[in-house]
């Protein structure tokens, strides 16, 4: 996949050598000398990628990536710092400045080019997502901005998959440091155990394992969905860059050479947390979208919008089965009172608990929303007539037999609901005339003296000719898989 | 990046060998020796492509073909037909049956393994969206069940970027069967200036242009976040496989060889349209979703979820500038008489005419939504006191100077509200407490005769007092930019 590639170093050799070996390859590269030039180009041209010299005069590469990883509309960029240092401390200030790799001068080409291809993969996959992330949080959807560099990066969970003790016990203890759970595995068929037991945030892969081929494993794991997604660094010798540059074409994120230096590390395996997190959390925003599109917020019923989509195939199903449904509207008595009277904070107690009440007197599979202010709807799939009046008689009393524990100075209110009822025979209604059908019997209850129900063609149910007993079971009812949940 | 392939061939031979070239790239690799094993497989174990043999006894390539791409749950997996056959009218009725690509045997590894890495490529980048769209459509978010092969083939844009002018008619002629928008250029850079001005559905680029690297523009359009997503097929010689095999790395989506096959061309272009045309719809979803998050579905306004969040915003603002701001409660009068007299859809037309009223009165960047039923509520950032009286009262002459056009008898209905309102000095407020401020208000105009606006600490308004006069113009205000604009 091609790119745009922003080269910082401020001696113009070293820029033209990159810009030509990168051009080769048909990348777009644009340059920077300095620092601030840097920043710019950042802020201005949207690199896909940047390849950051270490020493530079003034703000030095250090500096520059801190900026670009504090920033939260720059900080899913990735950044390679390119150094002739090989000092292992000055890498890890690199990492935690939040650098995503090293390039060591003179630069490898293979090196290169397999570290510049995984990184833009890495971020054009994110990129996706960040769009409508945005798009998010100008519609208010969600709170807080997000950035890949203020994920948190402890306790995640690890997997180890290395042969050499001494090794494994040096990760384990290192990576515990920030509280991860860490699980080792001294081979591929070990840890493919582990992994179909566990969920793991992030597997580390020895490509050194005796008599197997570590690549092998990240293919695996790359191939199969559920694991595609987890980040593989891989841990190899310093002369396994051929090696290496091809499991980074595979798909595994990152690599580290050994000696293993502690503090490097836990700067790699923290980068790989982060962006795990991040990638996870901007899924989850459309999770939540589609969540919020469809339920009432304060109740956690499913809303008018969600209800009206599934009435709709409630009634086409109910058309083929040739079985009764019944519509029922409920509506709070003397609910605009009770807001009036203590305010809208008890009013929403109210509303809460009476949700939860409708709910707790369901089968699974009857449909309940909030239509809006006071008003909710019960659809009940594939029943009879006179069970439906039992489970409108029983909804009426599980809202009317015991007060609601309130914040009132009584500390409790007494709360009651009329109810109007529709039995729908046969399919082929719209779901305006069968609500406005169940609307004129809740009219009809409301002004027969509230606290009782009415349903059409019956008139106004009688409560003890439709108590529960024994003899009619309405949970042992069957026949009525399939429908909607009453719960989001 | 790894991937599982399916090899499907009769034949044993042909199916070790394909093997044996794909697991030494470390691919994960699933075998079937029949159409049937084939279908079973692909239902069963997620391939992310398969390629198919043509010859196979009993059911042929293009029959399993047909099967994959007609079946939406499998629609979207890559197929490349393997084929010794060369002839022109083979390869256009596999690629109408749905077929990726085309390898002829015997199967040169270039050209083997760009098409593969490609084809799981683009594959990899809709999997993301189909999980979304899936959940999206259990939830009911989306009516219609997605596929790819159901997308319109019809009316694209499309951009050639040809010197040879023979060839270029002939594109044109052959694309404009379908209905498609075709526009020439004779160089990158004059196709560049068409970029510049119209958006294009796919582009083609001819690989042997005069004195120019069609590969470099094809790598300029994919470093492009404008153009990064619109299809690029290349148009190359016989002899140019390692040159379209770099194009497809560097994101390229498909290419066709002279001399060009109309049928063949037609067939590969609608290929493309399809499957951006799918990407396009599955990116909506997430769109369409987060707007039904955040407006009420009648009436198109903001719904109490947004207003909530803004509200809130608006507040922390106003702590901040020290401004007043005025928050009004409207709730129309006697609006359960309109729907028990007259049904629910004149109750819903009457609120949609509210809305658009309400809308039509205020300044851009004042909020207003409904909150439930019949109650709405405006927001004004940056206003005096004396002013948000002024508006008030325009909004409540807004609904009862002239009768809603409604589906009556009458064919009008005489509307009314009352409103009550609340001026916030200084910030520090939650928003409940302003509420039911307002609401207090909003109690006393209901009880003190209806149709008329009454303010915290002023009382019941003066409708002649705050009329609107060309002294006091509410439009000129200024200094409020930046607030939420009052419609979705």
């Amino acid at each position: 996949m091609s790119a745009r590639v922003l080269i910082v170093d401020d001696i113009l050799p070293n820029v033209k050598l990159l810009e030509a070996k990168l051009s080769t390859e048909y990348y777009e590269v644009l340059t920077a000398t300095s620092g601030k030039e840097a920043l710019e180009k950042v802020a201005s041209d949207n690199p896909d990628i940047v390849l950051l010299d270490v020493m530079m005069p003034g703000m030095d590469g250090f500096e520059v990536c801190s900026i670009i990883k504090g920033n939260p509309e720059t900080a899913h960029i990735p950044v390679v710092m390119v150094t002739a240092l090989t000092d292992a401390q000055d890498k890890v200030r690199g990492l935690e400045a939040g650098a995503d790799d090293f390039l060591s001068k003179p630069i490898n080409d293979t090196a290169l080019m397999a570290r510049v291809r995984s990184l833009v993969r890495l971020k054009m996959a994110l990129d996706e997502w960040r769009v409508r992330e945005n798009a998010a949080n100008q519609f208010g959807a969600v709170s807080e901005s997000p950035s890949v560099m203020t994920e948190p990066v402890e306790g995640a969970r690890v997997l180890v998959i290395e042969d050499k003790e001494y090794e494994k016990t040096k990760i384990a203890e290192t990576l515990m440091r920030d509280h991860n759970i860490v699980m080792g595995a001294e081979s591929g068929p070990k840890g493919m155990e582990l992994i179909a037991k566990y969920d793991f945030d992030i597997v580390m892969v020895s490509l050194n394992l005796n008599g197997e081929d570590g690549l092998r494993l990240c293919s695996h794991l790359k191939s199969n969905e559920r694991t595609r997604s987890v980040p593989i660094v891989m841990i190899a010798e310093q002369d396994d860059m051929i090696y290496v540059a091809h499991g980074l074409e595979i798909g595994a994120h990152d690599y580290i050479l050994r000696p293993l230096d502690k503090n490097e590390l836990l700067a790699r395996v923290r980068t790989q947390i982060r962006r795990k997190r991040f990638q996870e959390r901007l899924r989850s925003t459309y999770e939540i979208s589609l969540n919020m599109a469809l339920t009432d917020s304060l109740t956690g019923l499913y809303n008018r919008r969600y209800f009206e989509v599934h009435l709709d195939k409630l009634l086409q199903k109910n058309k083929a089965s040739r079985k009764a449904l019944a519509v029922i509207l409920l509506d709070i008595d003397h609910f605009k009172k009770v807001n009036d009277t203590y305010g809208h904070n008890v009013g929403d107690e109210v509303l809460k608990i009476f949700a939860q009440r409708l709910t707790g007197s369901l089968r699974s599979f009857d449909l309940v929303a909030r239509l809006g202010g006071e008003e909710f709807v019960v659809v009940l799939p594939d029943i009879s007539k006179e069970r439906s009046y039992i489970v409108a008689e029983r909804l009426r009393r599980s809202i009317a037999d015991a007060p609601f524990p309130c914040n009132t100075p009584e500390g409790t209110l007494k709360v009651t609901t009329s109810l109007g009822g529709a039995v729908i025979e046969a399919g082929g209604y719209e779901i305006h005339e069968i609500l406005d059908r169940a609307d004129k019997c809740l009219y009809e209850a409301k002004h027969g003296g509230r606290n009782c129900t009415v349903f059409e063609g019956e008139g106004k149910i009688d409560p003890a000719k439709y108590q529960e007993s024994a003899r009619i079971s309405y949970e042992d009812e069957e026949g009525a898989a399939g429908a909607a949940s009453s719960s989001p």
